[in-house]
């Protein structure tokens, strides 16, 4: 799809110049001097040659067929040069010129222009205001970031063209080969949803590294993501993580939803590696590039010094994964071949003085060992360590089963070691606890991989009464749906609603408490009113005629006299909810990702600990109960101290209906089950109150 | 006090040999390579010359005086050695060899022996098992670590001789100076508190980064610590911080008080900078070597590129800093002098072709602006980027009175730009989240160096009756005080403890019910009931005798009925609490650092969500009120949604005189107030339920 950018037979470049230092220049030069073998075709009006090559006055006047073309002329003459290449049927094109969607309004038009253009020419357009992509495979530097890298498995992409330059100049410094470098600009055509899916099928690409700061559709991000992460690990670098300003929402999900949020659960879901540094990013990538896959999360360190052994111990607990502990008949076999002064446990200590053996020696039984998933290997340069020679000899040790990452700490005395590993494709890293970070992601992807398949549940529920009231309501600009409403919504998605009914003077309400049975509760229904017990809106637990007819009377004077001009639609009158535990369930409307759902134990821990978890819709079971089981209060739900647990299942279920509801229908925007009281396990939860937001119906709705 | 150590007129070097490889030459060799010019005296019985120097066959043959003894003999021959040293009135020993405490009961011995016989002498003794010493001023390189670095201000030392040999060889990679290197080993003698001491004085150090794996002595360790971060940064990386195994402790405050929150409250408490990772030790290290402290929190970031410009901001952002808001006039005078495509906020984008003109241009007017407390540069190694050109112009514009800190990033391409950046005392970082990390603890000792004075209050209490209370119940070694006992040392230290009083039988309990007025609360007193209530051993808001004498008889008959042998003291029957808002406050002795306060609201804040803060003992009211503000949960504290705040102060208070109790006491090493039932500010907060644990009577207390 993406074939004419990155294997071209022939590229032209419109804007070719013979001036050192002008973009048109620079590229012509990557591009003879990365060795591509396919035509070159410098195009300038002014004609004459550069390089010894003969200048195309202008791209029509070329006999041959163009597959590239790469355009670095100024704004204004941009759409000529459009128009040539899309004339001479060039089915790629680069557009490296700046000035368009980033500069203002005339920029934006003229950008989706000639994206327009090559849409109906059937031409893939990169950029604009890009530096232009790379590819080892056949040499082409169809780029001005500077020389080509050395061939390697990894393909990175920036959508800032400044984190391009560092990128490749990290990459060289530290000898890490590349397949693919593309700079996508302002994505007018091609954006990374294209570039995942490419390479995707890509052969030459074993790990994706990229750097992003928005994405421009959620939903093919997520399918692009997890079709390319399912075959290989992409690691990606967001930028812009701290939301601006507080938004205003009408819920607590809304309230606590952030864009960075939304973003964490897109990526967990589909699998992306998320770097938190520029760092990270490489130090992940190149362990995925380099080593396979622990199967497990428990890690052996085998070290020269103690005090590093400790730091990588530490690092391993605090990460969450385990540190091994060898079967016994390793440990014997280590005794029988290191000195009686080293330590057989785990950190295995192969002593100051140890020679390369020591360490294959530890490092062969290390890999025959079930119990161990992952090793590390830390050397401190101390008078006898032999960094080279160590190196080499774990490399030619290693068997390629179990990833083995190292720490060789120090600067130029252990230079020469770092360069062996790397050669031998053995990652370094400067710090124990840096190779750990790495260890862990590698361990989080595994698992993501071998996640049991995701079965979406779809319960029967009455969508076409929804359909009703979210309709009506739109209708008349009612967008937050009252508890009146909003419980019958759920109740039509199947959730466990109290037998209620909204009553408007004091003999209905008895009436109506008699129906349902005592004990009932009384919540006042105003669209005004959103903090109903503050206003004396809410009677709860009347068990008599008397209480309700007297409950009645005074809460509608109480209100009026509070806020004489309020609407006041009715009293709403339920059975009383049996006690339990109660928690929040609720969804927000992210616009790129649709509803995230949210889960938290109700009152302070969502108000005051913000102990809450996220999750895109659609929903598995797995991955509601997961949600649950990631609260730092999951201890409550389980039962602590002999008190009986809820049931969770229960909730699990509540996240999956409303996951379904508002899959169904993207007009709510905003939903708040709060609280939602959840009993023993085998019970079924209900819900006490509820709310919802729907768009207004002159806005377009995002799915 | 370490002088011999550090400045000697000579130095001898018992164990001198001709055989490269062998630990006794390469001291030598270093000894004289490094170009100390004081005497140099090889000392071995073999004779001869090493060299070209005469070699002595034994020390008291050497006519002159010795101030320095390098050992480096088999453990069979160090005591001789250390005779030989001291009966030439040595007065520092560096003891290379091991073989003494980290291998054994006799080494051990023998590692007291020695140096019981150096402190009778009055010689200091370094090492044993240690790598030994440099210092930069006087070119002595009294040790195998390696060669001599480049004079500098940073001293670093090591508890690990192999992380001192990572050290050497990163600081000379990073091109960092050092003033000296000291490898302590098994610290017999000196130890990281003289260290602290004597680098405190030491003119030719700014900075001291360090490693450590334990200390000797917290309250030596505290005090040595508080003095020299008073006067300069220490910077430390202290491993072992997860704990191998839960403690068996009767307290909440024991379960979840851990040495490394003891050794994290130890290292807050003296101005200590904590470093996570080998890394972040240089990170921190060197930019408190080259750069002036932050005066506030307030960071612009100067960039030639978006992307990265955004990554500093979000680190900036998580860190809990401010993004600077530049003054009006310096964004006018920024756009009277920078591109008008420039973006002229923060980060100011001085665009991907900036000359080092542009970033001049922004760092003179940021340093000029009273709104910014710190500078972060990036640079990309774009196509018209010239790091070198632009680390000079930076280094030449910078006034030094503001941290600047940059991060050119890339590989080799920025390279030439960090070293002329590091030659000028500029700190560059790979990525800017390590810029904003090292940012961030340059502000925190900043805000340390200038806490108010510390001020403990002493409040007049009853100290001869918790001394009684406390001998006795040690002497029948009944360690675990109930909550009478336990009630009365409180109210013995000025707590506010509900009247009551422990009764026999039903009687008793209502005349005492009487005596304080209706309700009460009764409670069993029993050594072998821990969780009162669990067993109904609690019943509340007792209103009548009648429920009282019903009360007293239940409890008694049901306890008895579960527990026939439990022996019961009686039962103690109390005022009535008023409700108010519950928290736990407690101590639990650290073995190093003496009385760690906690504080945490009650209930599930504690036990489920671990919402707790520590602090070590003598606190002030500023720390304690500090302590509160820390947790999550203090929005609580303060009133939410319309309701009233707690007394805060009053909390405070409680923690100030459990402070003062505990440290009187050192007998208490566990005490947990719990719960503390707050009310609104101007009320006492009440003492519900109060447990104390003593050290038994055998043990020695540990001050």
């Amino acid at each position: 799809m993406l074939d004419h950018l990155f294997s071209p037979r022939s590229v032209a470049v419109i804007g070719a110049s013979k001036t050192p230092g002008k973009v048109g220049h620079d590229i012509l030069a990557n591009l003879i001097s990365g060795g591509f073998t396919g035509s070159i075709i410098p195009v300038n009006s002014a004609g004459g040659t550069i390089f010894d090559r003969p200048v195309v006055e202008r791209l029509q006047k070329y006999r041959g067929e163009i597959d590239q073309v790469i355009i670095a002329v100024p704004r204004k003459n941009v759409l000529d040069a459009v128009y040539d290449a899309l004339t001479k049927k060039a089915k790629g094109i680069i557009l490296i010129s700046a000035g368009f969607k980033e500069s203002g309004q005339e920029g934006k038009a003229l950008e989706e222009k000639i994206t327009q253009l090559c849409r109906d020419h059937n031409a893939r357009l990169l950029g604009p205001n890009c530096l232009g992509l790379l590819n080892t495979r056949n040499n082409l530097n169809s780029s001005f970031a500077g020389s080509m890298p050395a061939r390697g498995n990894i393909a990175v992409f920036s959508q800032s063209g400044a984190l391009c330059t560092s990128m490749l100049d990290l990459a060289e410094e530290r000898r890490l080969g590349l397949s693919k470098m593309i700079s996508i600009g302002n994505k007018a055509d091609i954006n990374e949803n294209d570039l995942l899916t490419y390479l995707a099928g890509d052969e030459d690409t074993k790990v994706v590294a990229g750097y992003l700061e928005n994405i421009v559709s959620g939903e093919k991000f997520i399918k692009a993501a997890e079709a390319i992460c399912s075959r290989k690990p992409v690691v990606l670098l967001k930028s812009g993580t701290t939301d601006a300003g507080q938004k205003a929402a009408a819920s607590h999900t809304g309230v606590l939803a952030g864009t960075d949020t939304a973003y964490g659960a897109a990526f967990k879901r589909s699998g992306v590696i998320r770097a938190d540094t520029f760092e990270a990013l490489f130090d992940y990538a190149t362990a995925f590039s380099m080593q396979p896959l622990p199967r497990g999360d428990r890690v052996l360190i085998i070290t020269n010094a103690g005090g590093p052994g400790t730091m990588a111990a530490d690092a391993v607990e605090h990460s969450g994964m385990k540190v091994a502990e060898l079967a016994s008949n390793t440990a014997a076999a280590l005794r029988g071949r290191l000195p009686e002064e080293a330590r057989f446990g785990n950190p295995v200590d192969v002593l100051g003085d140890a020679p390369p053996e020591r360490y294959t020696e530890a490092l062969r039984a290390a890999q025959k060992d079930d119990n161990v998933d992952a090793i590390i290997i830390i050397l401190t340069p101390q008078v006898m360590a032999k960094p080279k020679e160590t190196a080499r000899a774990i490399a030619r040790a290693i068997d390629g089963k179990k990833p083995v990452l190292a720490s060789f700490m120090g600067g130029s005395k252990v230079l020469p070691g770092r360069s062996e590993l790397t050669a031998a494709g053995l990652p370094n890293y400067e710090s124990p606890e840096r190779v750990v970070a790495t260890l862990k992601v590698m361990y989080e992807y595994y698992t993501w991989l071998n996640k049991p398949p995701r079965m979406v549940t779809r319960f029967r529920v009455n969508r076409r009464r929804v359909e009703r009231i979210i309709t009506r309501s739109r209708r008349f600009n009612l967008l937050q749906l009252n508890e009146v409403k909003s419980k019958k919504i759920l109740a039509s998605y199947g959730f466990n609603v109290p037998d209620g009914s909204l009553v408007t003077n004091a003999e209905e309400a008895v009436e109506q408490a008699r129906r349902t049975g005592f004990p009932v509760a009384m919540k006042i229904v105003s669209p005004d009113i959103v903090h109903k017990s503050d206003m004396g809106g809410v009677k709860l637990n009347l068990t008599t005629a008397q209480q309700v007819r007297d409950g009645f009377d005074l809460m509608m004077m109480r209100i009026l006299q509070q806020v004489p001009s309020v609407v006041i639609e009715g009293i709403y009158v339920e059975k009383m909810v049996d006690p339990g535990l109660e928690v929040i369930i609720g969804v927000s409307r992210d616009p790129q990702f649709g509803p995230m759902l949210m889960f938290g134990l109700g009152g302070i821990f969502v108000e005051v600990m913000k102990d809450v978890t996220f999750h895109l819709a659609p929903i598995t079971q797995d991955e509601a109960i997961q949600m649950l089981k990631s609260t730092r209060s999951y201890d409550i739900l389980k039962g602590k101290r002999g008190q009986k647990g809820v049931d969770i299942v229960g909730i699990a279920k509540g996240l999956q209906r409303i996951s379904q509801l508002t899959t169904d229908f993207p007009q709510i925007i905003e939903l708040d089950i709060n609280p939602f009281i959840v009993g023993e396990t085998g019970t079924d939860p209900v819900v006490a109150d509820g709310s919802m937001t729907l768009i207004s119906a002159d806005k377009q709705i995002i799915i």
